[in-house]
């Protein structure tokens, strides 16, 4: 086993260190020392990745690593938060494999890189694999996307694509393993909608990322909001691949059910549409409206029979 | 199982939910935002208990809780800065227990509210018993202290007593159970010396908690600063009741290499010796020098044989 601080330098330090925006003192002492913008609120969140119960233990080590960032930076992008910092606890197994870490490690730091995240700190511990991330970013007190401020008549919208974790998952479970395929792609590199999280700042009237299906996430956003909604299920947008890999019907449950999906959902006002469109695609990024919030309190247009619940990778979606 | 909301709702919303200080969005969307203290640096730390490792599976869950906050708290402390909030990953292993978790949250929560901490978020994942509590404080940016700025001639002191955790630890895996005992006191309930750092601000040069026993953690002080020191041992403050507990030699060992003490280690200018020893005694704590940092690099006078780094519960102090 490498001592806690030969990996941590091996494998997380910046590079150069210290160099980061908003660091006044780096890794190596007892905390690391950072400069908020003034004036800005601080979002915070953590997320805990578990071998086995939220990716499967096969999964390549260097989309591990993308994937435990990218699921607490999607909270980030929710809020409408600028992403700024992050912390790592990583629990590994007492057999060393640096060719696993150095694949994990080029994973999380793509995507630091790519979204002007900062690695601030970080322990390591042995035990089952598990990844703890904890993200800091910055928003401006009133822009903050919340899920709470859904109104009746405001419409029900989603970024991108749906079902293309669960699809994703599905193809890996039958043994799929061209990590090239779009389905595949999706399930183990997901990318945190931070850009449309900032393009929707004063449009969108409510956010919340799709991390646990559609429609479990709607159901915790209804809640917040105090309102009920009436969906279209013919306008889901559903990923690329999808029918193909699954079926109509098993599609449509991926669309309605699946989760890691880490798209946006949101409340939207119909006059902002049109702009909120606009920025999205300015972004490469689709805005599909879904259905509108009522003041009918539950969930109508769709019916849901049983409980299924997003389980992640030790359940798929429940029968 | 619980669900994850269900037990964030039971044992970790604060009461009532919203009213910390500096919290202007509280524990239930995607994050908490919070409002920085303009013009401070935001310190943060992040330090994971895993169960078998750093205490003992069948240690007392409010201990458990304690001790998971404790540790992190401790490098807040170490740096001077002010415990603002935390967040905390807590994964469980399936079989719920209520009592357990109850306990625990008690233990956690307690500790918060005698430090000033407000818990901000967090997430509850399956696996085994772990808890990673991020910690974040705040301190003026010229006031922290880092380990790196102990001078040759200044004195090499500690606050409190030493080699008590190591000296609990002893008797927990003994079969004492007397959570009364002053030493086990002092292994299950570390108290971390926020009060000690603030204290310190403006008076000592360099600092560092003692989490991996005296002489491994002045050694990465050492190494920062660029100094070495000379100790004199027999000056060590040995926690009360150690050497009935240990012999005197076991006693000298634990005080030596023993882990879990979290007092602080301290470089201080000699002229600022009285007002901190003034300083901290109106907060009840004792403040020992124990020798002077030099020039000549390494550690004098302590002859030190074999690798007796501080293994946590694995191993107590290596042979």
């Amino acid at each position: 086993m490498h001592s806690e601080f030969e990996l941590i330098t091996r494998f997380f330090t910046p590079d150069p260190p210290g160099a980061e925006a908003g660091v006044t003192l780096g890794v190596g002492d007892d905390c690391t020392l950072l400069a908020p913008t003034p004036g800005q609120r601080l979002a915070v969140s953590v997320d805990t990745s578990v071998a086995g119960i939220h990716f499967p233990e096969d999964a390549p080590a260097v989309a591990v690593g993308h994937r435990a960032l990218a699921v607490s930076l999607s909270d980030l992008a929710a809020m409408g938060a600028r992403a700024r910092w992050c912390l790592m606890s990583l629990t590994l197994p007492a057999a060393d494999d640096d060719a696993w870490l150095a694949d994990f490690a080029r994973g999380f730091h793509a995507l630091c890189d790519a979204t002007d995240t900062a690695l601030v700190g970080g322990d390591v511990t042995r035990g089952e694999l598990a990844i703890g991330v904890t993200v800091m970013g910055e928003v401006p007190p009133a822009q903050a996307l919340t899920r709470s401020g859904a109104r009746p008549g405001d419409l029900v919208a989603v970024t991108g694509a749906l079902g293309g974790g669960a699809g994703g998952l599905a193809l890996w479970q039958r043994g799929e393993r061209d990590t090239g395929h779009p389905l595949l792609q999706r399930y183990l590199h997901p990318l945190p909608r931070l850009e449309a999280g900032l393009a929707l700042r004063g449009l969108a009237s409510a956010a919340i990322d799709i991390s646990d299906g559609l429609l479990a996430d709607l159901g915790h956003l209804l809640e917040a909001s105090g309102v009920g909604a009436e969906l279209t299920p013919d306008t889901l947008p559903l990923a690329e691949g999808l029918v193909t890999a699954l079926g109509e019907e098993g599609a449509r449950q991926a669309g309605l059910h699946g989760g890691d999906d880490y798209e946006l959902l949101l409340g939207l006002p119909p006059d902002h549409l049109d702009e909120a469109r606009a920025r999205l695609a300015a972004l490469g990024l689709a805005l599909t409206v879904i259905g509108r919030f009522s003041d009918r309190s539950g969930v109508q247009g769709v019916t849901v029979t049983g409980d299924r619940g997003w389980q992640h990778f030790s359940g798929g979606v429940a029968p």
